[in-house]
């Protein structure tokens, strides 16, 4: 079963949620069902890349992260997109762990996968408001108690703020979901901006704001707060 | 059973180490059985706020986190000097456990005490060569099969980087605890700096170069590199 990746790199440090700083390798697949209107990674599914997704086989993704890295990781991140339309992904879950390798995964909770029991980090990031896009509960309420049930790993959520409405939307799912860790990340608006020092300081103040409106929260009280680092580190910069 | 107190502050997001992001409250004792050459919080230890320190019951520390910030908070984290010099300190740790706060705290590992296996998040963040302390293996050999044995929470490794040295020695810290998460943190030797944009800019080149470093290490595989988020939003500020 051949898989659509986009991108393989690293070693490089993981820049955001529940694994922030750990070093990984990044698997980007193609394809997502959501159309996020702040999305960091469109190229991944608004078509402009389609003549570069490379189809391959699990032993072959494997070969690739290899041959770049050799030796020199135990940790694989499968991003994209929204991995979890890929219900081939399974088998290269699979191999990764017959090889030891710890794998993290992150996609916004709107399709199930069996395989995701597997995954030993797994983030959950349903979309606020702001990306326009629309979470369904029913569907993340079931994925949720699956995960309690049958997860081997841990998962977290992770609600990407951009103004005081996503922040009211953070606070209900958090009331939702009391017992997952719930982690809440800076979004950054501006993906285009090529400047990275003025890039740093707006995303350094957007961080101070966040972590204000979440200091005075009482709803908001068992909660972590954090920027995605490789943007303090590389700009918008990709591959990194 | 009192004990020896120099700041109670917050709410605030812990800026480092395994719980980085996580909105706290902060209660930093006073007094350590170390004098690294560029500790961060020497007034803890050098005499200079000796008549600061607040001689407090646990009861009494409650109260004042409560006045401070009651109802905004959920997570406490305790920091020094070396707190583990207090065997008081596990009444404290009762208390706030009756109250359904959660616990991180922060210790050198140089000093065993029975109510660490309380402790949600504990750091043990035994000391590399730029420090000019010396690290007692023994004893943390023992502290971590303790922790193994009892601790209901976590634990986690975390060695500041200054320089190669200490990367080798981070090296055979992990080789001989292969099983317990490490993070190396990047190391701030400009403490003194009041030039915010600067220090910034300074502790972010630092990081970029500890990221390269582990990212060739074939050594460090599994590990997680992380700065200090608090000296990115509020440079070297105390009481945030």
């Amino acid at each position: 079963m051949k898989l659509p990746i986009l991108e393989i790199f690293g070693p490089t440090i993981q820049g955001e949620g529940m694994v922030i700083g750990q070093k990984t390798m990044f698997v980007r697949t193609a394809g997502c069902d959501y159309a996020c209107s702040w999305c960091d990674s469109k190229f991944t599914w608004d078509g402009s890349e389609k003549e570069k997704i490379n189809l391959m086989e699990p032993e072959k993704i494997w070969q690739e992260l290899n041959q770049q890295a050799g030796g020199r990781f135990a940790h694989v991140t499968i991003s994209g997109g929204n991995p979890a339309l890929l219900s081939g992904l399974g088998a290269f879950v699979d191999l990764l762990q017959a090889n030891q390798i710890k794998i993290a995964l992150e996609t916004q909770g709107s399709k199930w996968q069996p395989w995701f029991v597997n995954i030993d980090e797994l983030t959950l990031s349903p979309k606020p408001p702001s990306s326009k896009m629309k979470t369904n509960f029913a569907i993340l309420d079931n994925m949720i108690a699956s995960l309690k049930e049958k997860q081997k790993g841990s998962c977290s959520l992770k609600i990407v703020i951009f103004d005081l409405t996503d922040l009211e939307y953070a606070k209900r799912v958090h009331l939702r979901y009391p017992d997952v860790p719930l982690f809440l990340q800076v979004g950054n608006d501006q993906t285009e901006n090529v400047d990275d020092d003025k890039l740093l300081h707006y995303l350094l103040n957007r961080y101070d704001w966040l972590v204000q409106k979440v200091m005075e929260s009482k709803a908001l009280k068992n909660v972590r707060v954090l920027p995605q680092l490789h943007t303090y580190l590389w700009g918008n910069k990709r591959g990194v």
